[in-house]
Parts: structure tokens; C-alpha cells; sequence
């Protein structure tokens, strides 16, 4: 199955639909079911402690099965996430820009099931998972 | 089990430990591990179709499970999420407030469990659920 | 909206459908878009410790929503569970039969999902908590 | 980190620790954080339309991922199953083994997260995935 967007379409019409998290993610990379988004950490990303915010990584992942999806789908803004499920399993590495792999592990013509990986840039061990369920609305 | 801090010592704290968040989220009940939480439904939570964001109901979710259990522990601002689910469920009524009902269903020496339902301002229906678990460390 | 079938006429239906767990669940109460279900609990449900195996508290869980759904939109049998998410928070008690409380949150044309809270029997804190989502295939 | 127990002694250890099991899975491979798990499709696993039940995937997830801990840290028969996600995605091939492909994301101390692919034996996509949490106790 092609690829329907590359990586630079794809952030124009991420820009177009969501100009809200306008600047907040990179895609790097795109490739069949599968993308890699980075997000540069902020401040209003971080936690007492240093952390990277749960609702930062969840917001990560939710826009990098998204982007998954438009990648293989074409242009389909009104892609929902209908539910999912995260893992926080080590603390992110303060100060580095957290990187998610993504993989479409089902592309249905009406749910996509994703999951990622999210590391710390440069580093080895995921800090988190999460797996999204996409609805895609039937083409009109 | 007595309740350690009530609504208005729980803003005031979340105000001190998450400046980031200040005025995200309205504390408007309290009681034995259980708490109700409002958002103000703001521009930057929108998704295209009107639609409130995930990442926003996430953050509700996690938010309100964080005030629940430092209701009941008192002030321990390195609780962190180590996971969980949701559903979105319906869409958000467009222009109303989210209103998150949250529960402990555990509340362990080192973990807490919570679930959340989220209902639109006056909807009967929760347009989303979610469950989180936190790692409450330990005392010093 | 009314109950399409009781107790009675959903034990009958599961015997018929699901002949593999025949005695394995007890159907307690059916309201709307609510059921009890009670397991008994047997030697080969424990696991080392005393505790009984999440498989079987899945296994409750699982059947309860699809008694819950079945309830509600009659005799359907290839509703399949699409996704979910449990929480095991405590130990159950040793010899007590599992009691499962589940609730549909949603009933939509295509997706059902349920809640669930398990106890042992006589125990007030749920010893688990799951969120099931059922596909309902389309009326022929 | 170096494997504590092989495939062979897993087994024995399993047979063991978990009799009601017996004979109901297969331990394929073990290698550093990753197991691959056979578990040889019986009357008892099918539902309606043929389908393996989710019960009995989610039993297969739980165990393999059980089998992935005791192969890192040794006998410790104790270690339960705190929570965890699923979401079915295919249907499994009528009369084909299922296939687990589990994977640690995480050995801590006191949690270890892995997460799962089962396939159809001989099949390219995932009919499943699951990820989830164990406790380890402490060493006594």
C-alpha cells in the first residue's frame, strides 16, 4: 500500500486542520503505516521534578497515529481517536526533545489501531508506549 | 479516611506545583476520594469538526486523578501516572465546560488507581471514560 | 429503552452460543444497560498464592458486557470485543465467588462499551476494574 | 542482562507453578526481554463465528509475558499482573495456533512492562496486541 502524503505535505495539512499545536511536532520521518515525530520540549511541557507531562506524551502519541493515518489515508481531517491505553515507564531525560515511533498495526477502512514508542532523543530505552484506536470516517 | 486538603488548599497547591496549568481547571467538589474538576472549554482545545481534543480530555482525566489522591495524602507533588485508558465516547456539546467525575477505586500505600467519567456542561452522557494509575513515592 | 431479554432468556442464549463456558457464570440481575454476573469460583481459576488468574476475571469481564449488550439489542452472537483495558487492585478473597457490576456507557449503532467493577462476594472494594468495547454487527 | 532461566526450565518451572495450565502453551524462544509463545488452538478457545476468544488471547498475552519475567529474574512464582490493554484486531485463522511475540519494555525492581503481538500461526499481521503490567515482589 503507498504512501498517500510525505512528510512535508503532511505537516502542511497539520498546519491547515490543527494550527492549535501549530510548531509543537516534527515529522521526521514517513514510511508505509509507520511515522516518526518529534516533539521539542518546552517548558509547558515539564513537572515538579523535571518530567515531561503525561498530557504532553499522550498529545505525542495521539498526533503521531494521526499522522500515521493521514500519511496512508489522504487528506481525512476529521479522523477521531476513539480510545487507547499508555505506559509512563521511565522518567524523560531532561532537557532532550522526545522522539515517537509510530506503527499502524491495523488499517481498517473504518478503525486504525497504532501504537508507539516514545523515547528522549539519544536515548536507547522507550520512556513510554501507548496504543490509539482511530475511527475514520467513511469517504462521502 | 479523613480528607487532607479541601478544594480551596488543592487549587492553591496545584497553582504552586503546576504553574503551567493555572486556570486550566476549576476544583468544585471534594469528598472522600472523590473529586469533580471542571475545564473551561478554551480555543486551544478544539479539533476540527468542533470537537474537543484528546489530549485535552487526557489532561482532565489526569489532572483530576492527581487532585484526588493528594486529597486524600496531602501535599506530595512527585506523584506521577504510570498508565492508563480511556474512551472517548460522544462528541463534546460544542461551547460547554467539561466537567470530570472522578473515583478512586484504590488508594494503596504506593499506587492509586482512578477513574474518571467526563460529561459536557449539562449532558447526561459521558462523552469519554478513563482510568489512571499513579506511583505515590514514598514519604521521606 | 427497554430490556430485549431477561435473565432467564439471556442464560438460555449463552448456553446456546457459548456452550464452552455452560455453568462457568451465573446471570444475577438485568436492568437496563446494567447486569450482575456472578463466577463461581473453581480450582482451575487460582493461581499461585491463593489468587484468582486475570484470565478468569478477563473472562468475567468480557462476558458480562457481552450480557449487557446482548440484553439490550437481543439475540446477536458475533458481537466480538474489539479492545479494553483492567486494572487488578486487590487479592480476592480466598474461596468467595467473583461478583461483576458492568454498565454500558455507551450503546451506539456499532460500538458498545462497558464498565466493569469486580468483587469478591461480600467484599466492598473492587478487586478489579475493566473497560470492554464490543463491535455489534450490523442488523442483516 | 543475562537470561536466568531457558526454555526448558521455564517449562518445568510453569508445569510447576501453574498446573491448571499444563500442556496449554508452548515456549518457543527465549532470548534478553523476549519470549515467543505457541498456544495450540483446542475446541474449548472458540466463539461464535469460529473466533478465538478474547479470553483466551488475553490468557496467552498474560502468560507469555509472565514467562518473559520469570526468564530475566528467576523462579519467583509471585509476580501478579497489575493491569494492562488489548485490542483485537483481525480474526484469528480458523484451525491455526496462536503465536505470541512478547517483548519487556521495562524490568524494574518492582514493575515490568511487556507488551505483545499474537499472530495466527503462518499469518504476516497481528490478530492481537496487549500490553501489560507485572509486580515483582521483593526478594525475600
Amino acid at each position: 500500500m503507498a504512501v498517500a502524503m510525505g512528510a512535508e505535505e503532511l505537516a502542511a495539512f497539520l498546519d491547515e486542520v490543527f494550527p492549535q499545536v501549530r510548531g509543537d511536532f516534527v515529522i521526521e520521518h514517513v514510511e508505509e503505516c509507520a511515522v516518526r515525530v518529534r516533539m521539542p520540549v518546552a517548558e509547558r511541557h515539564l513537572r515538579p521534578g523535571g518530567t515531561v507531562s503525561g498530557p504532553a506524551m499522550f498529545a505525542l502519541a495521539d498526533v503521531s497515529v494521526y499522522i500515521a493515518v493521514m500519511a496512508m489515508v489522504g487528506r481525512e481531517a476529521l479522523a477521531v481517536t476513539t480510545g487507547g491505553s499508555f505506559d509512563f515507564m521511565r522518567k524523560p531525560m531532561a532537557g532532550a526533545d522526545l522522539i515517537c515511533e509510530c506503527r499502524l498495526l491495523k488499517l481498517g477502512r473504518v478503525l486504525a489501531v497504532g501504537e508507539c514508542l516514545i523515547f528522549s532523543d539519544g536515548g536507547a530505552e522507550p520512556v513510554a508506549r501507548a496504543s490509539m484506536t482511530y475511527s475514520i470516517p467513511p469517504k462521502r
